[in-house]
């Protein structure tokens, strides 16, 4: 191993970092599955979190390395400086894909689950990490349905105008055109759609060595 | 498990979420380690990011579940909107201490060597975890050493004026007041240095289930 004091300057740049670091592929071997971003998409009321969430617990039962990304720990940590301006918007999506990316390189399978509405924004998360590393799931819903569920009573609140530019109501939600997952949570379940992803993750080799066949 | 379809509206509200949800302390114990943020601070050339790395590399073998955060995986991914001004530091600061903290609740072992060179930003890292979760290492070195290592030979170009508001240059550096570990690398090598927190992390239960006594 190299002694700073006595280095020369070729032994202490660059190339000893290199030598000594751990990849991904470490990372991964020691947590015993494929790294990916499970990213959910969908209207407020659609089901992603729920969806998500039981997902991840499911997951780390089988003892796989997982976290969740959304908007409780993202908006109210690294976030905080962002507002819902188109601009903000994007850089709100692009922060997350750069943040899902970081847990992907440290053998992390990570779900983030946002609306996440515009295609070109989840065009770009995709494009930053390698493929197969990006799992688009398109969590499906009619708007009348997610709006009769209103968990958090914001379609309420649009309707009465006092939010401004929320998707679905007064502003665009893009379908994904090729999400290598599509569940219809007007007529699938919690249990079931958490089944349909496994099994996706099963076959797909991230999660072969930890489940049984 | 909830079914959507058939859910009352108070049954598919947040309750759900956090019935199910997996605790910072679930994700601890699958790692087999407390999760914490190890910040590696000091001038350009002091050493940080190669103890950082031999550390890394160390503890992944005890199979230990660590990322390391720096320069390469930061300023060119999520942060490469921001410059070199103060205001533009500060932030790099704010979210790489934001990131840091993600990865504490996922279970993992942060490694983040930046020079950081303010007590304030450090500080903010510090109070957005919990006790115990910053260990902050002041890899200490005489600004004539680093300048002779120079490995990036970023100290030449800031003595020509290429680089403005280089630290220890033309821009100060604010040492530590109370960091949980100071190393100086003008007389303490790699191994040592690595082996000092190693023992920091054994004897604060950072890592007692994974390390033989």
């Amino acid at each position: 191993m190299l002694d700073l004091k006595t280095a020369s300057r070729k032994e202490s740049s660059n190339i000893v970092w290199h030598d000594a670091s751990v990849t991904k592929q470490d990372r991964n071997r020691l947590n015993n599955q494929q790294s990916g971003i499970i990213w959910f998409t969908g209207l407020s009321g659609s089901g992603k979190s729920s969806i998500a969430c039981a997902l991840d617990k499911h997951l780390h039962d089988l003892s796989a390395h997982t976290y969740i990304l959304d908007g409780d720990n993202m908006r109210y940590g690294l976030n905080n400086d962002l507002g819902f301006s188109d601009e903000d918007r994007r850089e709100n999506i692009r922060r997350i894909g750069e943040v899902s990316k970081l847990f992907v390189d440290a053998g992390v399978i990570v779900l983030s689950s946002f609306i996440s509405p515009f295609i070109e924004d989840r065009g770009f998360v995709r494009k930053i990490v390698n493929k197969g590393e990006f799992i688009e799931i398109f969590v499906k819903c009619p708007l009348d349905i997610c709006e009769q569920r209103d968990p958090k009573g914001l379609y309420m609140k649009a309707r009465k105008g006092e939010i401004k530019y929320f998707t679905g109501i007064d502003s665009p939600y893009e379908e994904p055109t090729k999400p290598e997952i599509t569940i219809d949570t007007s007529f699938t379940g919690i249990d079931d759609s958490v089944n349909i992803i496994i099994d996706y993750l099963y076959r797909h080799s991230y999660i072969e060595n930890i489940l049984p066949h």
